[in-house]
C-alpha cells in the first residue's frame, strides 16, 4: 500500500445557519474550499512538503473575498486591514508568524518566509512588513482589499466600542472568520497553516489565537497538526491546539478522541469554534461547538468532503 | 497547619559565570531578587491574591536597572525600547499579555491592567498603548530608559544584522535577559508573570516567547504557575511552560520532575534558559540549562533562597 497524504481546510466557523445564506452563496463557499483542497492535494500527489501545500491551500482561501483573512480581511478602528498568520512544520518543529500586518498579499506566505528565512519565530506590525519587502513579499494596495460587505459591517461598528470577529449576532450572524489547513504528505511529514483578518472594528492593536504557535495552530510529527478558528481569547487562554497534541502524546488517545475531548470538554466553555486536525496516519478530525464550520478534506484518492453546517 | 504560600523570581538565564560579575555587583542582583521576593510575599502573607503578589514582585524587578526589562530594557535596532510581558491567573485562567510597547514603566501592570480590563488576551504596539494610556498607567520618558551600558552594547551592533538577548559571548556573555514571578497564595490560587526589554538590536518587531500564553507564562490551578526565560524562539517552539502542566496533568508527574524533564529532555536541544515553576502545594522547582539563573524563591516563613550560578 502507497503511503497516505490527507488535507483537510477551513474558512471560519460560528453562527453559520442555513436560513442566513443563499443557496448561490453557499455553492460559491463550497467552490472554493473545493478549489484550497485540490491545490493542496495537487501538490501532495506530487511529493511537494506538507508545508507547501498547508500554505498554498490557505493562499486560495487567501485569495477570496468570501474568508476572512488575505483578500477578504475586515476592517479595523482605523478602517484598514490587519492580518495575522502562523504556519509550523511537524518535523522540525520550525515555524513562522506574522501579526498586525497590512498590505501584504498574502500573511500565509510571509509566515512561511518567516519560518525558512529568519531566526525569529515572530515578527509583528511595520517590522514584519519591513521583513516582507526584503524578501520579495507581494504587496496590495487598500483597493485590493477593500469590500463593501465588509465595508458596510464596519460602518455599523466605527466609532463604538464594539468589535465583531467576522459578522456579529447584531448584524447577521456570529462568525469566526479564520482560514487554515492541515496536511499530511508523502514522506510522513505534518505541517499546519492559520490565516486571518481580524476582527471587525477592532482596537488596540489585538491578537488573537491564530498568530500564536501552539494555540490557534501547530504541528509535531509525533502526534498532528491543528488550525483553529474561533474566538480568539478562550483559545488562547485554552492553549487548544497543543492542548490536542499533548493529550494525544500523553494518554495515547486517537487524533478524533483528542480534538473532539479539547473542543467539546476541556475548552474554556464560552469558547466558541472548531479545529481541522490530522495525525501521521493521515486521520482527519474537524470537531466544532458552533452551528457551522467551513471545512473540507481529502484523503489519499477518496472524493472530498465538504460540509458548512452539523 | 495553615496554608502554605510560595513565591520564585527570576531575572534572567544565560552564560552568567562567576568570573564575569564582580562581587559588588553579585551582592547587588541578589539584594534586588530578594527586594522582589520580599514584596511578593508580604502581599500574600496578607492575604493578597498570588496575581497581586506576581504583578507586584515583577515590578520591582522592572523597576532595576540590572534586569532587561522595564527600565533596564535594552535597545532595539532603532534606539528604542519594545517591552513584552504576560500575566495569567491559575483560577481563571484569565489571561493578559502585551508585545513592543514603549514608554511604559511596567510593562506588567499594563498586561495586569488588560487582564482585567479588556475583552481581549493580547494587544500589541501603538494599540496596547492606547490602551494604557485609557486606563492611566504610568508612562516615562525615553531618560528614563537610558542606560549608559546598554546604550554601549547597542553601539556596538548598530548598523549590523546582529542581535543578541542581552549580552552575547562577543560582548561579554549571553544572558537571556527576562524577569519573571510565581506564587501560591493563602487562597491556593496560583498566578505567573513575565516581563521583558527584547534583544539589544532587534529587528522586525521580533516578539519572543514572554508575551505568549502557554509558551513563556502559564498558570492553572490544576497543575502549576510558570514563567520561562531563554532563547524564545526554542521555548516557542517547545510551547515550554504548557507542556509542563500538560505533563503533570495527564502523567500525574510532579513539578520538580516535569520542570526538569521539559528543560533537560524535552525543550528543542538548541533552546538554552530555565524556568521558575510552583504548584498548588507550594512546591518550588526552578531547573535551567544555561551556566547560570538569577533566581530567588521562598516559602512560608522559611529562609529566602537566591542564587546566581549552578
Amino acid at each position: 500500500m502507497s503511503r497516505p497524504i490527507s488535507i483537510a481546510v477551513h474558512g471560519g466557523a460560528g453562527t453559520i445557519l442555513p436560513e442566513l445564506l443563499t443557496p448561490a452563496l453557499e455553492k460559491e463557499y463550497k467552490h472554493h474550499l473545493q478549489l484550497a483542497i485540490d491545490t493542496g492535494h495537487q501538490l501532495l500527489s506530487s511529493g511537494e512538503s506538507a508545508l507547501v501545500a498547508a500554505a498554498a491551500a490557505v493562499s486560495v482561501l487567501e485569495d477570496c473575498e468570501l474568508f476572512n483573512a488575505g483578500k477578504g480581511s475586515v476592517f479595523t478602528a482605523e478602517g484598514q486591514h490587519e492580518m495575522d498568520a502562523a504556519i509550523m512544520c511537524g518535523k522540525t518543529l520550525e515555524a513562522g508568524s506574522v501579526a498586525a500586518v497590512t498590505g501584504i498579499k498574502n500573511p500565509i506566505q510571509l509566515a512561511h518566509r518567516v519560518l525558512t528565512h529568519s531566526e525569529h519565530v515572530m515578527l509583528i506590525g511595520k517590522g514584519a512588513e519591513q521583513f516582507a519587502k526584503e524578501h520579495g513579499l507581494k504587496f496590495e494596495n487598500p483597493e485590493y482589499f477593500f469590500n463593501q460587505y465588509r465595508y458596510d459591517q464596519w460602518q455599523q461598528l466605527k466609532g463604538t466600542k464594539k468589535f465583531q470577529l467576522d459578522h456579529s449576532e447584531a448584524i447577521r450572524d456570529r462568525k469566526h472568520g479564520t482560514v487554515g489547513a492541515v496536511c499530511l504528505d508523502l514522506q510522513g511529514n505534518l505541517a499546519a497553516a492559520t490565516s486571518t483578518g481580524g476582527m471587525t472594528n477592532k482596537q488596540y492593536g489585538r491578537v488573537g489565537d491564530s498568530a500564536l504557535i501552539g494555540v490557534g495552530n501547530y504541528a509535531n510529527n509525533k502526534t498532528c497538526a491543528v488550525s483553529c478558528t474561533g474566538s480568539g481569547e478562550f483559545f488562547i487562554r485554552s492553549v487548544v491546539a497543543y492542548d490536542i497534541s499533548a493529550l494525544m502524546e500523553h494518554t495515547g488517545m486517537s487524533l478524533e478522541k483528542a480534538a473532539e475531548k479539547v473542543i467539546h470538554q476541556r475548552m474554556l466553555q464560552e469558547g466558541d469554534g472548531g479545529v481541522i486536525a490530522v495525525d501521521r496516519f493521515g486521520n482527519i478530525a474537524m470537531p466544532f461547538n458552533s452551528a457551522g464550520m467551513y471545512r473540507a478534506a481529502k484523503k489519499n484518492n477518496e472524493p472530498t468532503f465538504v460540509a458548512i453546517y452539523k
